[in-house]
């Protein structure tokens, strides 16, 4: 404690003092542009890996971050996303997973979780599409790179259940909104985002080039395949 | 009552005596090939108008052909679900709504619900992503017409919902299973059919030609935009 | 997929075409006089097996023709009792379990389905009542005939759940509404129905006469005993 | 609380030290014979109007009497009336409503709580077949009678309820538990119960011999009708 | 119930004749100033341990005298709790468990329960934070020993829990409401009063003069610490 | 978008190539100290704040960092707590609200959130017990005043709900574990903690001294009164 109330300290006299223009401005309300929901893990921390400043991002972090299909529970990521897109406006959302992640870890020794921390356990239930989906096309994996399979596929089974919220539903319809799928590896502090045309991750790049590319894009893939 | 028990009673006699084969077969054990979710209207009856056999399709019925989420309820939809992809191994799925649906009726003034049915309020919940939808897309359409979008969109919107669930994210992997979204006109006895590529409803005949060229399709729909 | 779609043709083709006063109609709204509450097995026809007309019967399917007791789910049941009553002024509901039912033979072996099927597994509980009954009354009773009763007492269980919603305790006052249990029989093709004076399942002529008879019913049964 | 600390004294002074043989027994566990369900008015003690011993009744309180059906909450009524029917072993049940109830009195008036006493308001739902009943058949009453009605007939809906509970639906099988409907009158200390046979709250006296005929009474009451 | 029959006559004819006006009194309305919460134990009768007239202890009983926190159920303890400080004003509350418990007892082998009984098993959820509590501080104890203190225990547990609800908060604040600690022995005929100041139970006229010193007592015991 | 993942490259490029040893070791496992509870709001940065490098803080964010009481949701809150404590050790837990928090605003103008942002409205349910005390106890505050003091107290609100899950009510036990509220104001900069000896919001400070005075604390608190 005592080094992070220095740490106070040492925001206010360093970073505040030379930042009066934007603290100002922060006053007057936030205008964020991106929604990004990642992990509680104390080695992710979105603003630094973004270099974004204050007031850019609105960030949702739990273990694993794990999204609840619309009206799965009556926790913080329904309420948080509806009050992003709709009194913030907010039209691109990052779901954001990492290596070495302890609830990815979890969800592959479930079972074991049911007495030793029954609220994990219970929570994991929302990345079991992610569990069985693992289980029943990718078994011949192990260890370490399940785990890296485990933590890609998670992304994109929170993305569906992303995609259950009215108001994320309304927003998609037209392409008024778009949602990012990330993995951020923590030894190399870098970013792999997920690139649908490919279906594989990819260095971020190809993401601003297929943004361009929206309009021409196929609408076929919704019902009968992958994703 | 007497007319049904009258039913029954010619059932037995003209049809059960005429497929004594089939009753013997049916015995054994059923081994139906769809699962078909649609509304409890009492003008829908999917096995007439499929012409489809005793034995062929596993059925949920339920006001206005509902999905919810999953996690969202402990009703009976995601256990039937689950049974009969994991137990029946059934890899075709139908979500068929219908013109003049009741439930849908219901989505146009939901808070008249409210108070005079809240169990009906309460369950067009999961079709609120519709709701929302439709006025934030279609305000310069009313009555008929509003309620034809509605319907339309409904179903998609829970196929959306029906994507959450493990066995369907894990099967739809790899394309192992195909979800179909149909209209069934009642006044014509005709059904519609839901085309990804041109993102219309059309007659089902298209559907089956896009089926043999699944493979080709392009994955890059699922991030941003349209379904 | 094909033959579905074939059958939707030879539909329209035949019967459509030889029943145009029949659609008209519909089309103008339907008047269904029953609720029927069956099963999702595809063996169970509800129309064909009471030879009823489009428009006759309002239907709620899923695994186990179950009705969560009022207040106990968010699921589809409730809300689509509640639509039957209270919106088309439903009388007459028919619970209708029928043999060889998978969810039945779930019943038997829930422990094993926790892991395997949890949807299915927390589905069960709304089934319990049955499982505990038939377990502490029927110790003597294995397999087959095990099956049978539990089946049978099922649909007794269901309906002690469906008289716990406020519409159905309503209309039962006074006997505005009636409820029927019938198992129907896949291999005979045939539906015993339950009677409730001798407490066992008959033939449904006996349920014909008993309406009769329903002014002179004594009115004691309902604190103290069997049903 | 000086009055009650007052009052511990009296009890140990004068209630303990004459009843020494009593409280040895009572310390090697209770064998109640009745579980008791009433409300938490003040104006009720289950004790004191049955002149019944210590380790006579085990005990359920709430406002209103309420016993929400199986599955519905996850409160304390259903795990404490299964406590009683699964380790204590009882099989006499009361469920006891009383005249000037505050729960009934919200009943009537259930819009005006919503805001004011939203965990009340809630609570009220599992009396909502109540009030619907008597506000669709004595549209004739208002005020204190009315009050009465609505008392009397949610002792018969909580029942309902009761009667969803596996514990209870077993034992009720083949008469091993009764449950019996009674009012407390506050203002006249006499408590009324409810008889099967007329449909009416008699002196309990009629609630005695009732019990010896229970082997006479005809089993047709369930299905088709009033309670 | 023959007994208790002739005990509702005994109380008429003996109790109610002797205190007319208390019964006239009572009739007008209820002006509780305690709401008493304990176990639903047959050994345990708030009324006569504390020789409190009728009119003077609002009640709420259950198995194990747990209040579950703000909004983990839909049960009727807070709806009672909200009753009691909203529309009777009650600012007095006793929370009292009691020497040999059995939801208690069944919280020492919580597994157990779980296929045996279980809904007293997930109820028991809300009394966790005393197991673990106990579990984890409380090593050396075992049998008779161990159940004092998890007894002693969860009476502050459940206390901790009554805290989260808004109407008990919104009165504490500013010392409006009173909230009391106490642990019933069953062969003694007992009551020890929890003294906050030196966390230890002890005879309640402790309790009495401690309330003399409310004014004086120190506000830092709330973020760091024991309880 | 492009601004982000130029970002992320900025990122890589001057902090990863100079903090070599930094990630080497992250990738090692976490060690976090502290849990950080905020608000979702762009405008907070915990990490920055704080000045607190990769690897310090677990990190839960919400909109209003609410914290629904044990067993109230299923949501991510208690899981992520209950891993932080029991997974990773963590024995500080700082919960931070914000000023201009729009969840605080939000609250302060609830039933218009009903139709408009509906689970917003519902989430702020676990900030009820706040409105209501500010309600009851500062009638003559509004505006910008009246959102502090909401502020302020919800912080402590949180923490009451906080301590109602089993593995902080353990570890709060013999003073294993602390917990702080703090206000970030976004205009200054500048955090202000809770000093429970003065009951008041006060720089940091105060708030290491008061960690060396822990032993001497008076232990009364608890049952009557403030917090
Ligand atoms: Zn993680
Ligand atoms: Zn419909
Ligand atoms: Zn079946
Ligand atoms: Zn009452
Ligand atoms: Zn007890
Ligand atoms: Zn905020």
């Amino acid at each position: 404690m005592k080094k992070l109330i220095k740490g106070l300290r040492e925001f206010k006299a360093n970073y505040v003092s030379t930042h009066q223009e934007l603290f100002e401005q922060l006053s007057q309300g936030q205008k964020p542009r991106v929604l990004f929901v990642t992990c509680s893990d104390s080695r992710v921390d979105p603003n630094l890996i973004t270099q974004a400043d204050l007031g850019e991002l609105f960030v949702i972090r739990n273990a694993g971050n794990i999204i609840p299909p619309f009206g799965a529970t009556k926790g913080g990521e329904g309420a948080t996303i509806e009050y992003a897109v709709q009194a913030l406006g907010i039209r691109q959302i990052i779901v954001c997973g990492h290596s070495h992640c302890g609830a990815m870890k979890g969800l592959m020794k479930l079972h074991s979780l049911r007495d030793e921390m029954p609220l994990v356990h219970d929570w994991l239930k929302y990345a079991e599409a992610t569990r069985l989906l693992v289980k029943e096309h990718y078994t011949q994996y192990k260890g370490e790179e399940l785990l890296e399979i485990l933590t890609a596929e998670n992304v994109l089974t929170q993305i569906e259940n992303l995609r259950t919220y009215p108001v994320i539903r309304s927003k998609l319809y037209q392409g008024q909104l778009k949602i990012y799928a990330w993995i951020y590896n923590i030894e190399k502090g870098e970013v792999l985002a997920f690139d649908p045309e490919t279906h594989a991750y990819v260095l971020p790049q190809s993401q601003l080039k297929s943004d361009d590319t929206d309009e021409r894009r196929l609408k076929e893939e919704f019902l009968n395949g992958n994703n």
